[in-house]
C-alpha cells in the first residue's frame, strides 16, 4: 500500500486543480444569495464522486439546500463506511481583512489560502481522492457510501429529516468524517468529544425611532446601554454563566479523565502569543483545555446597533441586536438551554425597552468512546503514516449533526481530522496546508484496510 | 409690516423650489466621500444671499469646508445684526426606514420631509428669506452679516479658528441662530440653555485574528462580552454616570428655577406615547425636563463588532466597538470630561484585551440670560405673531460653537428655534411643518425691527 504516496505525487497538480474549481464556488449556505452557488457545488461534488469511481451518485433534494449522495457497493456482505462532508462554508465577512480573494484560492507559503481550503471543502476533498485511489488500485476492501450536506455551517436544519426519511439507504457500519484539526502537524490526534451548541439572535427596541441624542439623552432608554447591561449580567465575576440552571445536565467528569486530558501537549506562552494576548479569560477552576473540551461557554458572536460609520453621528437607536451563541457539552439539550436563556434575558429587561430572543440553531454533544473498532482502525491509520500513536482529545467545536447520526441512524462516528489550529476557519485567511492535505488522502486508505480487517 | 404675509403668499412656491434645491445636494459633513457636495451648497448659498440682497458674498475657505459670509452695511453706526446657520447635515443611516429618498424633499401631510428639512437647511434658510424681504421692501432697519458653516454636525472644528482669525469682520452686537424647537405649534418658546458635548470612539481588541467559537468559547475574551461590560459600568443603579468626577463642575440649579422649570407644558403619558415606550428611563431624582436641561448625560450612539448578518456565524470577533457620548451642562469642560473618561474606560478593561478611546469632538454647555435685549426683542416678535408670550426653555441638545462665539468674539447669541418635537432631526423621515417655515420667515422681521430700536 505504499504506492499511495506514488499515486499522489503523480496526480497533485489534478487534485489542486479539482479542489480549486470546488472552492471557487461561492457556498455560504447562512446568505440566501448563495442559493445557486449551493446546486452548482452539489453538481460539482456528484461529478468528482463518479470520476473517482462511485456505481452512482446523485443530487438528492431536501427541505434545503440538496444532499449529494453516492457509494460503491463491491459486496453487501462486507463493511460499509459512510463518509460525511460538507460543502457549505461560512460567509466571509470581515471581508477587508483577507489579504487574497476568499473564494480565488492561492498556494502561497505552502498552504492553500481560501475560504473552505479546510473546512470543509480540503477535508471532505481528501476522502474523494483516498477513494479514487483504492477503487483505480483495486484496493478498496468493503463498501463505500458518502454523503455531503450543504448546511452544515447553519447547523444541518434539513439533513435531520433527510436521514429520518432515508435510514435504509444510509445504512453503514461507521461514519468517517474530517471536519476537525489535530493538536500540531507532528502531533496526530483523534477527536473524541464534540460539543453541542445554541445559537440565538436578540433585539432590543427601545423608542420607535431613532433619536436625537442631544434632546433625549437622560429620559429616555437607550437599547444599546441596555443590551450592554442585559450581556454583562449573562456571565459573572468568574465567569460562570449565570442562566439559572444553566450547569444542571452538564455530566461530571472524573478526575481521573481530567488528569489524562491535563496531559495533552499544551503551551500557555505559545497560546497566548499566537493570540497576541496578554492574559487567558475562563471560567475560574478549569485549565484552558477543560474550558473548551469538558465545559459549556457563552459567547457573543456580533452586536449592532446605531451609528457605525465614519466620524460623529448623535443619536439615541430606536433599537439593538446581538448574536448569542452557547456551546453545550454531554447531556445539555440545547432546546431545553435556549428555553432558559430566552425565559432569562427577557427577565432581565426593563420595563422601559421591549425584548425579543430568536433561537437560529442548535445541536447535542457527541462523545466517541476510544475503546470502538473504528477508534482503534483509525489509530493504526495513523501510527503508519505519522509514526506515532494518536492521541485522543476533546474539542470545544461543535458538528451537531454526528450527535443526531447516532440518535437517528444508530451509527457511530469517527472523526479523523487534519485540520491545524492555524488553519483560520471561520475567520479571514483561512488557510489549509498542502501538507496536511497530501497526508489525509495518504492515511485514509490505511484506515479502511484496518477497518474492513477487524471483527 | 404686515405686508410680510402678503409677501411670503406671493413668492412661496419660489421660496420652496429654491430651499428644495439646497436640501438636494446632500452635503454630509461625517463623510470624505460628499467633500464636492461641500463645496456645491457653499456656493449656492453664497448665491441665494446674494439674489436676496447682500452688497457682498463670498465663500471663505478654513482647515475644513468653507463659511459662506455676507453682509449688507447700510450705515456702521446702526446695530448689526449676524445670522449663524449651517449648511451640513446629518448622515442618512438607516436608510431603508426613510419612506422617500432622504435628498428629494416631498411635501405630504403639509410637511417638508427630507434630511435637513428643518436641521438646519429648512431653518436658515428662513432667515435669507426674511431678509430678502426687508431688503425688497427697504425696511431694514440694522445692518446684517451672514455666518454659515459646513461642519456643524461634526462639533465645528474649523469654525472656531475661523473666528479667531476673523474677529473684526464677525463684530456685531448680538448673533442670531434657528437650530432649535419650540414646544409646540402653538406654544412659541426660546431656548436659553444648550448642553454641552463630548463624543468618543472607543475600541476594544482581543485576540489578534476572528476565532471559531467552538475551538475557543471559554478559553479567550470576548471583545464583544468585554465591551458591554465596560459600558455596562458606566452608569449605576439610579443612572447615574459613574466615570468618577463626572459632575464636580455641574452648576448647582436653584430650587426657585427648578420649579419655573416645572411650569412648562410637559404630559409624561403623551411624551411615552409618542416614542412608544413603557415607561422612562432616566437619573434618579430629576424631572425629565430637568433630566435633559440642566443634567449631564451618556448614551452609546453606534456599536458593533462581529457578524452582523443574516442567520449564523460562530465566531469570537477580534475587536468590538462603540461611539459614546456626553451631553453637558454649565460648567462641565468637554475637554476634562473627556479625560476623566478615557481614564477611567481603559481601568475598567481587563488585561486580557487592549483598549482604544479615541475624542471625536467636543463643545461647551451655553446659557442665554433672560433679560438681555435680544431676548426681549425676540419675546416681542414671536408675541407678534402668535399672540402669545413665548416661554424660555432650556434644550438638551447641543450647539458648542455657540458657547465659542461668546468665548472667541464675546458675542451673545439669541435662539429663535421654530423646530418642533416631531421633526425627526437626526433620524430617518426628518420633515419640517410649512406652517412653522413661513411662520419663521414672517416672525424674524419683527426681531429686527424690535432689536434695532432697543438702546
Amino acid at each position: 500500500m505504499n504506492t499511495i504516496k506514488n499515486y499522489i505525487e503523480e496526480n497533485k497538480d489534478r487534485f489542486l486543480n479539482e479542489l480549486f474549481n470546488l472552492i471557487r464556488i461561492p457556498s455560504i449556505s447562512s446568505i440566501e444569495a448563495h442559493k445557486p452557488d449551493m446546486i452548482r457545488c452539489a453538481e460539482y461534488w456528484k461529478q468528482l464522486i463518479l470520476e473517482a469511481g462511485a456505481d452512482k451518485s446523485e443530487i438528492m433534494p431536501t427541505q434545503g439546500n440538496p444532499v449529494v449522495y453516492a457509494e460503491k457497493i463491491i459486496d453487501p456482505k462486507l463493511k460499509t463506511v459512510m463518509i460525511y462532508g460538507h460543502y457549505d462554508v461560512m460567509p466571509v465577512d470581515p471581508i477587508e481583512l483577507w489579504n487574497t480573494s476568499p473564494f480565488e484560492p492561492e498556494i502561497r507559503d505552502g498552504k492553500i489560502w481560501a475560504r473552505g481550503a479546510d473546512d470543509d471543502k480540503g477535508q471532505s476533498f481528501m476522502h474523494a481522492k483516498a477513494f479514487e485511489y483504492m477503487v483505480k488500485t483495486n484496493q478498496l476492501p468493503c463498501n463505500v457510501k458518502f454523503m455531503l450536506e450543504g448546511e452544515e455551517e447553519i447547523g444541518s436544519p434539513s439533513l435531520y429529516p433527510f436521514c429520518e426519511e432515508n435510514k435504509e439507504l444510509l445504512k453503514a457500519d461507521i461514519i468517517l468524517v474530517s471536519d476537525t484539526g489535530m493538536i500540531a502537524e507532528d502531533v496526530p490526534s483523534i477527536t473524541t468529544g464534540l460539543r453541542g451548541l445554541g445559537y440565538v439572535e436578540v433585539k432590543v427596541t427601545g423608542p420607535s425611532r431613532d433619536l436625537h441624542s442631544g434632546l433625549y439623552g437622560g429620559a429616555v432608554a437607550n437599547p444599546i446601554n441596555i443590551l450592554c447591561e442585559m450581556i454583562s449580567k449573562l456571565t459573572d465575576s468568574n465567569n460562570h454563566v449565570t442562566v439559572p440552571d444553566f450547569y444542571k445536565e452538564v455530566v461530571f467528569v472524573s478526575d481521573e479523565e481530567r488528569t489524562l486530558m491535563a496531559q495533552a501537549p499544551y503551551d500557555e506562552e505559545e497560546y497566548k502569543k499566537a493570540l497576541n494576548i496578554e492574559e487567558l479569560h475562563g471560567e475560574k477552576g478549569y485549565s484552558t483545555i477543560e474550558r473548551t473540551g469538558i465545559r459549556p461557554s457563552l459567547d457573543c458572536c456580533g452586536i449592532w446597533g446605531g451609528y457605525q460609520g465614519e466620524g460623529a453621528k448623535t443619536v439615541i437607536p430606536s433599537t439593538a441586536h446581538a448574536k448569542i451563541s452557547f456551546r453545550l457539552v454531554p447531556d445539555q439539550d440545547y432546546n431545553v438551554i435556549t428555553e432558559r436563556f430566552q425565559k432569562y434575558f427577557e427577565s432581565l429587561a426593563p420595563k422601559s425597552v421591549k425584548v425579543e430572543v430568536t433561537p437560529l440553531h442548535g445541536g447535542y454533544a457527541y462523545v466517541s468512546p476510544i475503546d470502538m473498532p473504528a477508534y482503534k482502525a483509525a489509530e493504526k491509520a495513523y501510527q503508519t503514516t505519522y509514526g506515532k500513536r494518536p492521541i485522543p482529545t476533546r474539542s470545544g467545536g461543535s458538528i451537531p449533526i454526528v450527535a443526531g447520526f447516532e440518535k437517528i441512524l444508530g451509527i457511530k462516528s469517527i472523526l479523523m481530522g487534519f485540520g491545524l489550529g492555524s488553519d483560520a476557519i471561520h475567520s479571514p485567511n483561512e488557510n489549509y496546508p498542502l501538507e496536511q492535505f497530501f497526508k489525509g488522502i495518504e492515511t485514509i486508505p490505511y484506515f479502511y484496510k484496518e477497518f474492513a480487517k477487524e471483527n
